[in-house]
């Protein structure tokens, strides 16, 4: 059952947070480093044989349309081929989905993927693409605020959902990040902080959003079949999905899904032949507390409009039955577009490997789940499904 | 021999040239139905599983990081995968490569790649990056042009290249031009117009130099073993490569070569068990005259040096023994960067066919090269080898 095509072998990040003594060459070399180090029986960059790298907007930290070449010529690996995509929010797991396609190609045997992201060098509106984006059909106003915000109202008039339940995200989020060394936020927040914090965009407050964060992750892959000549652990991919919605917000079908994480994990469930009941662990999109909640019913965890149940229950807490966003997620981690989604399959590997320290969860089932959703309008989504089940 | 897991169906573009009364919208439209229409035994776009965009610099015309949905977004096939690239120069031929990968992987049967560029809405002086890109080792004045320029002179210095060689170049472009009604450029020029015409950076004159362009290109593909579904003159993905060099030009090895290229090329040749001697065919970066010339030697189509002679003697022009650029090259079609490397293969696919009309050649090997180098640095390159033998 499943893929299998591609292992990992190795994982490496940097803490997260607002990084303005770090040039974006130092975050990737500091994310490769770690990730070289990470690989059990010892590695050698010179068997990277080809490279993706996920970064979204470089041009508003000085970098332009440069391909694939930012991640190889800062590593020491210039000549090897290297591709750099960007696809929105998903653009770190994307980078991951291709770089295994690489592989299960048969043109590759061992490949890197790298993802990194400096947000906080512009100012936070060109980030958002506000200025720069003049496109008629969109408005000034669609930031990534005023998108997902209607979803959260729209959600509580259908189903009841309430801005405690949204709170109680942020709350769960933050008490994980504790643990994590990597997050931005480290803190443990209650309810009252979450409901009293300032009002960003009804019914979104400060506490249910995600920071700007910069940030820097990698992660090794190799042809399933070598594993065992890198890896004392292996940890295979299950399952890679992608999945896209309409480009322009009035073209939108539904405000209380998103329809392309339902498409991408659809398909990534098909490829490892398995349902959302064998997930054991989860890192879902949470750049808002909404996102997450929505997150539960679009990948499966429970039925439509039973999110605001999960989170009462408990069910998706660290030492619950599924737990979700246990490195503290993006509320906590931060949310540097390029690094997110590897970031997040980092997270999988340790646990899946029982080395994620304080913050271990107990895996009950064999399969973790990352997931990304995001981009213009909602639009684009990735869902890749690790496990350590061989067959 | 060969790769030939992937087979291309279908190509479709439009009129490249200063297209101020297009959105990129309607660019991609036209190209996609062009596309559609080529396809043998007719299509269905529902069959198409998963795409891949080849765009490199949207920020500037209003779009930002948007992802793959920019594509399928605007053709009726929001839904379905689809992955942004970006690679500079080979932008559109690295986006083909991915969606060669994600069918060769055994993930998709039927994919489409499709590549857009708007030049012309921006200042030429932001398309090329200059007042965006303020990093500190990339000095402002590192344009195309003088990136370009130095390996002309030191050609000319190691090799005896002359100007006049590089204008013959532009010549027999431009005569190939006049018979593609593709191109932005086509009209005959002489060794004279081209000697005489302004010069932009010494040693390249106007006349050596590719200009701004609009444009778009698609191709649609397949696993090789259901290509008799859909064609009755199969054209077979032998190999795609790609290779970087070092992303600072301070960190450049050589002026008289572009080692991404070579790179790349052998990645390619191998993959499709063959060697220079066996292309028929060929479409090459020509964005300046010099280009084309270097890439003869990087391609392995001469020895180092004998630039010259290959095109002193016509063996290049469209009725000599390897004909390459008989589309007109950059220099008459323009060099919209997502979808030029699309467009070559599509000519390539034209005369492997032979359905290239006025301007087809005599092919008299059953291998077709194309190829882009570019970026920061000329750090980046893609070469693909097409054929329509099976085996």
């Amino acid at each position: 059952m499943g893929w299998n095509k591609v292992a990992v072998i190795g994982v490496g990040m940097i803490p997260f947070g607002e990084l303005f003594d770090k040039s974006w060459e130092e975050m990737i070399e500091e994310a490769f480093l770690n990730c070289i180090k990470s690989v059990d029986k010892g590695f050698n960059p010179k068997e990277i044989q080809a490279a993706w790298v996920g970064v979204a907007r470089p041009h508003l930290h000085g970098q332009g349309a440069q391909g694939g070449v930012s991640l190889v010529g800062n590593i020491g690996l210039a000549g090897i081929p290297c591709t750099r995509v960007e696809n929105g929010c998903p653009t770190g797991s994307d980078a991951f989905r291709n770089a295994c396609f690489g592989v299960a190609s048969g043109v590759y045997d061992v490949v890197l993927v790298g993802g990194y992201e400096k947000m906080r060098d512009a100012p936070t509106s060109e980030m958002l693409g506000i200025g720069l984006e003049g496109h008629p059909l969109l408005t000034l106003s669609e930031t990534a605020m005023t998108m997902f915000a209607p979803q959260a109202t729209r959600h509580m008039f259908e189903y009841g959902t309430t801005k405690e339940h949204m709170a109680m995200v942020a709350v769960k989020n933050r008490k994980n990040g504790v643990l994590d060394p990597y997050a931005q936020f480290r803190q443990e927040i209650t309810l009252e902080d979450v409901m009293r914090s300032p009002v960003v965009c009804e019914p979104l407050n400060l506490l249910d959003c995600c920071p700007q964060t910069d940030g820097a992750a990698c992660a090794l892959l190799c042809k399933a079949e070598i594993v065992d000549k890198y890896s004392k652990k292996p940890v295979y991919v299950a399952g890679v999905g992608c999945g896209t919605d309409y480009y322009y917000a009035h073209e939108k079908t539904t405000f209380t899904s998103f329809p392309a994480t339902v498409r991408s994990a659809k398909e990534a469930y098909r490829l490892a032949g398995i349902g959302p009941q064998d997930i054991g662990i989860a890192e879902v999109h949470d750049c808002f507390t909404i996102t997450e909640l929505i997150d539960y019913e679009d990948l499966g965890f429970c039925e439509k409009g039973q999110a605001k149940e999960l989170i009462e229950k408990g069910v998706t807490e660290r030492t619950g039955r599924l737990p979700v966003n246990v490195s503290g997620g993006l509320l906590c981690k931060g949310h540097p577009l390029g690094a997110t989604g590897i970031a997040q399959i980092a997270e999988l590997y340790w646990h899946l490997r029982e080395e994620a320290g304080e913050r271990q969860v107990e895996i009950r089932k064999g399969y973790g789940l990352q997931h990304n959703v995001g981009g213009r309008s909602i639009s684009n989504s990735v869902v890749t499904i690790l496990t350590r089940n061989k067959d």
